[in-house]
C-alpha cells in the first residue's frame, strides 16, 4: 500500500511580452509565468482519471486571453487576477499558485519624454519576482529580485572568525565583495498598493545599504540590507535574502617577484559561499 | 525592532575528484559538494561577530582533506563523515546538511576486466545526489537522481481532460512523451546499506516502469514509477517524483498537403508541463 | 561610400524530431538544423529590396515538410536533399549550406530485438553534426562530433616544456587528462556511403585512441586520434580536433599534514588549455 | 603518410579583475582573456616534443604579471603588450593572438564624482571585445561588442519577398524587433587611439540608428547601422555585424474571440534568423 503526498502541477515558462500603445509612446512588460495547481488530485495519479485537470495547455491559453482582456499593469496585479479565475473554477486546487519573473526594460536615449525613446529599449541585467498564492489561509503576495550583481572594491572584510585544524584562510579587512542578490519579500496584507514603486524602492534600498556600509561579513551585509529594506517600505512585513560570495582572489605574483594586493584579482565561480537569512518586523 | 530567522551558511560548488589505484585498475569519484550550517548564528548578522563563524574556506579544505583520510565509497558514507565532523566541532550548528551531486562515468571499452577499460572513463548523462542532514531530530539521508532524460515515441496519451472556454488542447491517445526526471527518496532509518546498490536499483526501476506502461498521464507515470522504486528498493520509505513534460509538437503540414502524424514532431522547450508528487508507504 | 561583404541569412535552431515506426519497433531521430545562403543579397541590404529573400520561416518549413517526404535516414542525406532543393530555387545564393546537430539517443534495457526497447530512449551524452554546403566549387561534405567528455586517470604526462622567467608549472608524467572532443571531418568525393555506420567508426576510433596511448602532450593526443581516424576510415580526407584541457589539479593537503597526490583532485572549468589542429592524408 | 595544418594552442578562460586606487576613486576592469599561438609546432603534436612549447600555464601566469606591471587601461593596450611580448619570445609562433572580453561595470549611485560611487559597481548587460593578433602582415586591432540586446515594438516590418510552395509568413509593416547584437570590426592602422571612447562611440551609434530607422529587413538595419558606425568613426575601416532575429510572434487569441494583435506576443527563443554582413569602407 501506499499514498500520494505533495502533488503539483502546472505550466512553466510561459512567455509573454505584452505592449501598451499610448499614441507613439509604447510601454513594454517581458514576462516568464508559471502556474501551480496543487489539491485534490489522487484520481489522476493512482487511476489515469483526468476528469479533474485541466490542461497546462489550457493554463496557457489563459494566461494569453488575460493579457488582452486584463489592464496593462505590474505582474502581481496580473498574477491576482489568474489565482482568482482559476480558484473560482477548479474547486479541486486547494492551493493555486503563480508567479511571474519580469525582465526589466528601460528605454534607450531619444527624442522622447525625459530624453528617451518613444519605442526602442535595452533590458537591464537583473529579474524582477512577483508570487501570488492563494490557499484555504488566504491570498499571499510576494514581491522580488534575481541576478541583482553588484560588486565593491573595498569596505569588505572577514576576520576575527573560528578556527579548526583546516583552517587556513587569512584573515582581510580590505577585500573585494561580489554578489549576485536574490531576495524575496512578504507583503503586508492586501491593502492596494503602487507594485512598481514598493519594487523600485525595494530594489534601491538594498543597492544604496550595499555601498554605503562596511561589511564585516556577507551575513552582516544580509542584516543591513534586509533592515533597510523594512525601513524603506512600510508595506514589506519580512524579506528573505540569498547572496553567494562571488570570490575574487588576490593573485600570488610572489613567484615573479611582484605584489599585486589589492590591484590583481581572479574571479571564480565555483566553490562559492552562500548565505542567507529572513530579517522580519518586530521581536 | 527586527528579528532574524531562517539563517543558512556554507559552500557550494566544491568540486572533488578522487580517484582509487587498485594496481592497473583505477576506480573514479566525481563529486560537488555543498556544506550548509544553521543555528545560533545571531551576532554574525547582528553585530558583524565572526567568533563562531567557521569560514566557508575551512568547509571546503575540510572536504578535501576527508577525501584523503575517508575509505574511497558511495558519496552517502562521506557526506555522513563530514556531517558528523561539523556537528560534533560546531555546536552552534543546530542543522549540518552536506549535498553530493555525483558525476557518473562509465568505463570505456578495453582490455581490462569484462571487457572494460583499466583508466580510461566516459561520463553518463544523468547526475546521482546524496543529501545527508543532521539535527535535533536526528541524521537523515537521501538518494537522489536527475538530469534522466527518458523519452518514448508511443504508449502515451492524455485525455478525457476538464475542458473550459480556453480549452483548445485535442484528446489524443498516442504521443510522445519526453521528461528529464529530477527524483530523491528518504532512506529508512540508519542501517548498513550498500548505497551503491541501491542508486542503481530504484534507477532501474524508474527507467523499466517508463519503458513498461501505458502512461494517460505524467501525474499516472509518478505514480507508476513511485510504486516501482518502494517495490523493489526496501530501503527507500517515500519518493519524491519531478518530471517536466518536454513537449513534442506534431508539426502541421496541412499547409503543404501533407499529414505527418506520428513521424514530424518539434520539440519544444517552453513552455513545458510541470509535475511532481509524492509516493509513501502505508496508508 | 560604402561595400558590403561576407553577407549570409538562413534560420537556425531548427528542431525537428522524426520517428519512424517499422511495425511495433519504432526508430528516432533526433536533429537541430540550420539552413544559410550566401550570395547575391546586395537589394536586400542597401535598398530594403526583398525580392530575392526566401523568408527564414519558409526555410523551416521546407526542413518539416522534407521530413514527411524524404527517407527517415542519415543526416547527410537530408541535408543533401535540403541543399539541392534550396540551390535549384535560388540561384542569387552563391553558397547554400545546411548544418544538422544529432542528438543520438539509445534504447533502454527491453523486450525487444536484442535486449533492447521497442520504443523507450534516452539520450547518447555527445553531439553528431552533418555539414553539406554546395557552391561554385561543387558540394561538400562534412561529419563531426562534439561535447564527447572523455578522462583518463593515467597514461598522460607533460615536461621537457619551454620554460621562461613566468613558468611555474611543474613537470608530471601521471595526470588526469580530461577533455570534451569537437572533431570535424571532410568526406571524400561524393561516393555513396553508409553516413550512419562511418560515424560510428570514426567516433570508435577516437575513444580507441584516447584509451590506448601514453600522451605526452594534448597536441601528440590529436596526432594520434587524427591518425587513428584516416587509418580506419577511408572515406575521410582530413579530419580537425579541437580539444580543451580541462585541468584537474592535484590539491595540496600539506597545510594538514597530508600527501593526496594522485587521489584527491579539484576539477576546474577555467582557465582551460585549448590545443587544436588538421591532420590530413599525403605529404 | 599525413600531415599536419590549422594548428593552434593557448589558454583561454583566463579570468582577470584589475583594479585602480586613485585615492578613494577606485576603477575596475573585468577581463576573460584568451591566448593563441599558431606555428612551427610539428614536433609537438607528431614526436611528443614539448621543448619549442610554453605551456598554457605560463601565458596565464604572464597575464597576471602584466596586469601588475603595464598601465591600467583599455583591453587593447594590454592585449598588444602580450603580443608583442610573446612574439619576441617565441619565435616558433607565427602568429600570436590575444583576445579579451570585459565585462562593463558601471557605478551605483552614491556621493562621488557626478553622483556616482566611490568603488560600489554593477555590470551592463553586454560585453566588450578586443582583439589584436600578430603575424607575418603585421599587427591588426579590432574591437567589438556582444550580448548588445535592442528591442523596438514599431517600426519594423518584412514584407514584398520571395514566396514559393513553402512559404506561409505573412506580410507586415509592424512587428516587434529583437536582437542581440554581435559586431566587430576592423581598427585602421596602428595610430595612437583612446580606444574606450572609440568603444563608446561605436556602441552608441549602433543604438541611435537602431531606434532612428524604419527597418524593412534585419539586412536592411545591418547595412543601416554599419554605415552609422563607419560614419562616426573615422579610425575603423570596416564592420561586421551578426544578428539574430528573436521572434516575438503574435500569439492567436481567435479561438477565444479575442484580437491581441500589437499587445500580445510570446517570445521564442528557436528557431531564430541568424543575419549577417560587413559593412566596409569604400566601393
Amino acid at each position: 500500500m501506499s499514498t500520494l503526498s505533495d502533488n503539483a502541477y502546472g505550466k512553466s515558462g510561459i512567455r509573454l511580452v505584452r505592449v501598451a500603445r499610448r499614441g507613439a509612446r509604447h510601454e513594454l512588460r517581458d514576462w516568464t509565468l508559471a502556474v501551480r495547481f496543487r489539491g485534490a488530485y489522487d484520481a489522476a495519479y493512482r487511476d489515469g482519471d483526468n476528469r479533474d485537470v485541466l490542461p497546462t495547455d489550457t493554463m496557457k491559453n489563459t494566461v494569453y486571453a488575460f493579457a488582452k482582456e486584463r489592464p496593462f499593469g505590474a505582474p502581481e496585479e496580473f498574477a491576482r487576477a489568474l489565482v482568482e479565475h482559476f480558484t473560482a473554477h477548479n474547486t479541486e486546487a486547494q492551493s493555486v499558485a503563480v508567479e511571474i519573473v519580469e525582465r526589466p526594460w528601460s528605454r534607450l536615449p531619444g527624442a522622447g519624454e525625459a530624453g528617451t525613446h518613444d519605442h526602442a529599449f535595452t533590458p537591464a541585467p537583473c529579474r524582477r519576482h512577483a508570487w501570488v498564492e492563494r490557499d484555504a489561509q488566504g491570498m499571499r503576495v510576494r514581491g522580488g529580485v534575481s541576478e541583482m550583481v553588484l560588486l565593491k572594491t573595498t569596505s569588505s572584510g572577514f576576520a576575527r572568525f573560528r578556527r579548526d585544524r583546516y583552517t587556513t584562510l587569512p584573515e582581510t579587512d580590505d577585500r573585494i565583495l561580489a554578489t549576485a542578490i536574490e531576495a524575496s519579500w512578504q507583503i503586508e496584507g492586501s491593502r492596494a498598493l503602487d507594485h512598481d514603486e514598493l519594487w523600485a524602492t525595494a530594489k534601491a534600498a538594498i543597492e544604496e545599504s550595499f555601498g554605503a556600509h562596511f561589511s564585516r561579513s556577507v551575513q552582516e551585509l544580509i542584516w543591513i540590507m534586509g533592515n533597510a529594506v523594512l525601513a524603506r517600505c512600510p508595506a514589506i512585513a519580512s524579506i528573505h535574502l540569498r547572496l553567494p560570495n562571488l570570490h575574487h582572489l588576490p593573485v600570488d605574483l610572489s613567484p615573479f617577484g611582484l605584489d599585486g594586493r589589492g590591484e590583481v584579482f581572479v574571479a571564480t565561480s565555483a566553490p562559492y559561499g552562500l548565505i542567507e537569512g529572513t530579517v522580519r518586523r518586530g521581536t
